[in-house]
């Protein structure tokens, strides 16, 4: 038998599985679980008759190239909706800026390897995505984590944290954010902070990767679109990479997502992509295509709205029926997470396996501080289970903490 | 005006783009151009009517998984399928040593990511695959040629290559090989050949990638099944990752790809492949898995082979006509390519220009020399092109070839 271990790269040895997905891998093999893990769209949402009908008109063979190779960059079409839709968040970009991905996480992936050399520092709030995590370490960057605040990171401690690395000799390359409805914590970068950013890049003389995957998907009752308008709008010194997806709004299952970068970053990206897939499959940047074409999009995110708006607040009055005062949480204005905190004391870590017992199960909150804090925090993901499971998981999850917290106080009265 | 350069990666400095998707994408921009470079698979062969009856019952809305996030490894009746697959090629595989990717390009890009550090040596034959190059180089890691014959890899030269880097002190990670009917010269390792580079593998300690997209494509009035089997069928050792790919047979717009490797490989390359794009997308997945359940890959592929050896046949004999002598070529005994050599003195570099100028295209051979050489021959893929545009570019090809000919021997004679 052969120790492949001597074969491997230094950063496939360092490499590590996502805590999310090994969640969503073992929820699925236990019956009747719960899962407040994965954050899934619901499949109620998607188009099923209007994507039926289209895949049904585009597979009728008069057009090679729904099936064909097509260019890295992206079906031109897609291309030139995509900047028609960037124009109704407020930002101008030419067709040229554009590159499909397969995913925002090949995104991500793609802006780590085109701006990160070993070594480099990246900058990332605490708690960050995990995906984002993991394609920045695969670059074997270093990591280095950002306070937040009640309308997201912490300016002041952004410059701190850049002083003291640059101090140290490090060389920081870019900040990642996820300013809407971050995942996980739910958060809405303020506009004023927003501004701030900004200001700050071009003062640092650093970059800005931000993610909006969940822009689209505000709740009317707390937010509004002006609220989620991107950083990368009101970018003149072209200082933003901005990505963002039809996953959540359309369905992931197609893996369209893109992004938009000065064009001489997107060549870059570009080239990289090349090599990582050559393009995004052909059928899936044609259906989206047309999805958007036909107004299937835009006239679906009224209903999206409501209903992860409604879906939020039944797990927030649920909470609070079972759990008052013993979790807290910032309210989530839009996105698909709620990021619930147990006492200091608690770990949501070693609360898992018995969470699981109870077959409800949740992503702890670890896995997104890139500093190793954050275990008293789960991230409770509420945009799939349906609202009975919403109910009958907070109930679950409820008898589990409050268990822990007994068994806590316990050593302590006695 | 702020210059990116300074916030590029090491690699993304260095770079570059593929002259095959260069040349794909020129040639589609020129009216009445007949374009021999890309190596696409010809649309007419793809299953359309069954595509479409297909997407119709997966979109139903019954199971929502056809378009939902799913597992990094693949769709699992997809990968059981593929372990089937496999069997009749010779090769016994198990489900946890199968990972399915965003096309065969990935595949490539995760060995490279997996198992090179910068400066490793990578083996690549001369010429080799312009993808696999490009992957592999984004790794920073070393590409060292090695000769060809009739029957494909030099043997002999492999040994002295060997002993060159390693008495240089450079470490060699694997030799990377496409057995059958090579991109970019249609060639065919021998039987024998095969069994002495596992050999070779053993003894040098070393891994070899073998990429087999085009396998099942051979003609049979020229080769048959038993000369395809691929060399991770006699792998005893587990020294072998095997890729190959729907995209030749069904349709290359699903990117649906898979590799095959020892298991602990397989859990490395899934980690990388999780940063990548989480996923191969789905619906494209679901679609692939159902045309093979239902026999539609397996029962079109006796037409598929008759199809492009109808092609390979009328190139050949085109050529012959029209060139008899001046340029000669390996006979392709599968897959899309024929590579035809001008006599040594040309440069199907510098002729390039004066082709496009006649509306006929093809990739100079130099773009896939990892030593420089190759500049007097030219890929001629004849997959894409109807007859009748086979036979007209041959004709347009032929004049420029005559054209630089009668250049060449001009200053000879004055």
């Amino acid at each position: 038998m052969i120790d492949y271990d001597r074969f491997f790269s230094r950063s496939a040895l360092k490499s590590q599985g996502s805590a999310i997905r090994k969640m969503g891998v073992m929820a699925v093999r236990v019956p009747d679980m719960i899962s407040f893990a994965p954050g899934y769209p619901d499949p109620v949402t998607f188009a099923w008759a209007e994507f039926r009908e289209i895949a049904r008109e585009l597979l009728s063979g008069a057009d090679g190239t729904v099936l064909q190779y097509g260019p890295t960059r992206g079906h031109k079409p897609l291309i030139d909706a995509i900047v028609e839709l960037l124009a109704t968040r407020g930002i101008g970009a030419t067709a040229d800026q554009v590159l499909i991905t397969t995913g925002s996480q090949q995104g991500l992936d793609l802006v780590g390897r085109v701006l990160l050399d070993p070594g480099d520092v990246v900058l990332v709030e605490l708690p960050a995505y995990t995906g984002a995590i993991s394609a920045f370490k695969n670059t074997e960057a270093t990591l280095v984590g950002v306070k937040q605040e009640a309308d997201g990171i912490d300016l002041a401690d952004l410059e701190l944290v850049v002083a003291r690395e640059r101090a140290a000799g490090r060389r920081i390359r870019f900040l990642y954010l996820v300013p809407n409805f971050q995942n996980p914590t739910g958060l809405l970068i303020s506009g004023e902070k927003r501004r701030q950013l900004l200001a700050w890049a071009s003062r640092a003389d650093l970059l800005i990767v931000e993610d909006d995957p969940y822009g689209a998907l505000y709740f009317e009752d707390a937010a509004t679109a002006a609220d989620t308008r991107p950083i990368k709008a009101d970018d003149e010194e072209g200082r933003v990479v901005y990505l963002s997806s039809f996953s959540k709004t359309l369905a992931p299952g197609f893996r369209v997502a893109w992004m938009v970068a000065p064009e001489a970053m997107t060549s870059k990206l570009e080239l990289v992509k090349q090599t990582e897939d050559l393009l995004t499959p052909s059928l899936d940047q044609h259906i989206v295509y047309e999805a958007y074409r036909r107004g299937i999009l835009v006239e679906r995110l009224p209903m999206l709205r409501k209903f992860y708006q409604d879906k939020r607040t039944l797990m927030e009055q649920t909470l609070r029926q079972e759990l008052g005062g013993q979790v807290t949480w910032p309210e989530p204005k839009g996105g698909f997470f709620l990021w619930a905190s147990l006492p200091a004391h608690c770990s949501a870590d070693e609360m898992l396996p018995r969470a699981i017992e109870q077959r409800v199960i949740y992503v702890a909150g670890s896995a997104f501080f890139v500093d190793g804090t954050g275990r008293h925090i789960m991230r409770l993901s509420f945009s799939l289970p349906t609202p009975e499971k919403i109910v009958e998981g907070v109930k679950r999850l409820a008898r589990v903490v409050k268990e822990e917290l007994a068994s806590q106080k316990a050593p302590v009265e006695i």
